[in-house]
């Protein structure tokens, strides 16, 4: 094991990802302490004994003893907090991160990053819909993807350290992909897909209608309830690559539109038979 | 209890639907018998002792004795059966449906239907992306809506007796809905849906997805495993209400396309709570 359990390990944000790192990590006997808003969320994260330690202030000596810093924050705030603390990181120390978006981030902090720390950017691709570390819980990584962005400032050690957190973790699939591939994935895979959840979920506002819907409305919204400020940053950050692929799925959907006008069943079947087959990729191993 | 025990049902088409009643009705006592096409459905519900007695033909004596009967078959063929076979039914037999699409079916069979028999139609708003009387359960209805779409054709009666069934069935709501009413809603909440996992699953054909997504996408697209004869057929159904649903879900995709445009991240932000808000009602009571 790269990441051995004498290493410290500091999580700054403490909210659903963050606590959710804490309670997987201390499993394996990790120090870990966390720097988060909320005194309550610091206070429920001691008294469950997913810490052993934690503040709400920038307390210095926390900060310098910490060998791997997780940061579980918005992807502005998680710049200025590089921006404005980073003189604070302990000589050697591994950063990493849990943001959505990659190419706005991760080479904006490598850029101003101090030479003896080493930033290597990491996505766990898994969410829920309720926040706080309050909902954390040690099984939220079980058969979901870890997606580690490394850039060519990262070490080969970096890399290796952080694909083992991600296994650590529990996530079934650990992989690499560069900052623009994961964007463009993410793209399509998460933003799209929480753009169609949006719009379904406004587009109809007649009463009722939960009384009479199936589960396939109630699947395909799941995702509408959003945390706003999260996630309209993380659109913006993401900007081009999500309208190309907005537009993708408008001219796949018009097509179908179209078929439909004008009763091409032929077409519809076709598509729909394509749809069922690509489908069968995606089932959880 | 309306529908008294004493009661014989057939169920014409025993498939996923068709089989989930028999098992749920037998627990009841009900004699069940059912009519369908491949033998092996038969044997299998024989053995598994959900129905009675069966046949893949049309047998004479098994119509003949039915006093209500479930028909669990494509529309078209729905509305063949009742014109070839409707001279075996037992006079003031009671039949309804399954059919996903109502406006297009429900006027037609009873305009055809001999006057001792009363169809009164039905929608289980549940389903599962397998198929046939081997996938069927007891358990498929719990926390499911029916809808009963009467017109003015039916009696009193007939309507309490099919609500009641569904409630029998385990459904958690039993509402009525004219058929228009049924065809919109529907239109919205399932074929829409519908519309828009199959767009998604097939406008990008990059390979090794699987291997970073989410649940989200997962989730948009479980109902793109698609039965693409009977879909085709009910969106084809429904036509004229479904596109329209189209262009409104189309309008709002494009309304958040342009705030992403332009930066309009307020706009976003609206949009988003106002997304978060209404999907609460969506909420499994």
């Amino acid at each position: 094991m790269i990441v051995d359990v004498s290493k410290k390990i500091l999580i700054v944000g403490l909210g659903l990802l963050g606590g959710s790192y804490a309670r997987t990590l201390k499993r394996y006997g990790f120090h870990i302490s966390a720097i988060t808003k909320e005194q309550s969320s610091i206070d429920y994260a001691l008294e469950e004994n997913i810490i052993d330690e934690g503040s709400t202030e920038l307390d210095e000596k926390i900060i310098k003893d910490a060998d791997l810093v997780i940061f579980a924050l918005y992807p502005h705030v998680f710049v200025e907090w590089i921006e404005r603390n980073q003189s604070l990181l302990k000589s050697g120390a591994l950063i990493t991160d849990v943001t959505g978006v990659k190419g706005s981030i991760v080479y904006k902090i490598q850029s101003i990053l101090r030479p003896d720390v080493e930033f290597i950017a990491a996505h766990p691709m898994a969410g829920r819909e309720v926040s706080g570390v309050e909902n954390s819980t040690d099984k939220m990584f079980v058969g979901a993807n870890y997606i580690v962005t490394p850039t060519k400032k990262n070490t080969p050690d970096a890399i290796r350290t952080c694909m083992e957190l991600g296994r650590l973790l529990g996530f079934s699939n650990v992989t690499t992909l560069s900052p623009e591939e994961h964007d463009e994935m993410i793209g399509f895979l998460s933003q799209l897909t929480h753009c169609i959840a949006i719009a379904l979920m406004t587009c109809n506002d007649r009463e009722n209608m939960e009384k009479f819907t199936g589960d396939s409305f109630r699947d395909l919204t799941r995702i509408a309830r959003i945390n706003d400020v999260m996630w309209s940053e993380l659109f913006v950050e993401n900007k081009d690559v999500l309208l190309s692929q907005m537009d993708i799925f408008i001219d796949k959907f018009n097509e179908l539109k179209k078929m439909l006008e004008t009763e091409d069943v032929d077409g519809m079947r076709k598509m729909m038979r394509h749809s069922t087959e690509r489908r069968m990729l995606f089932d959880k191993k």
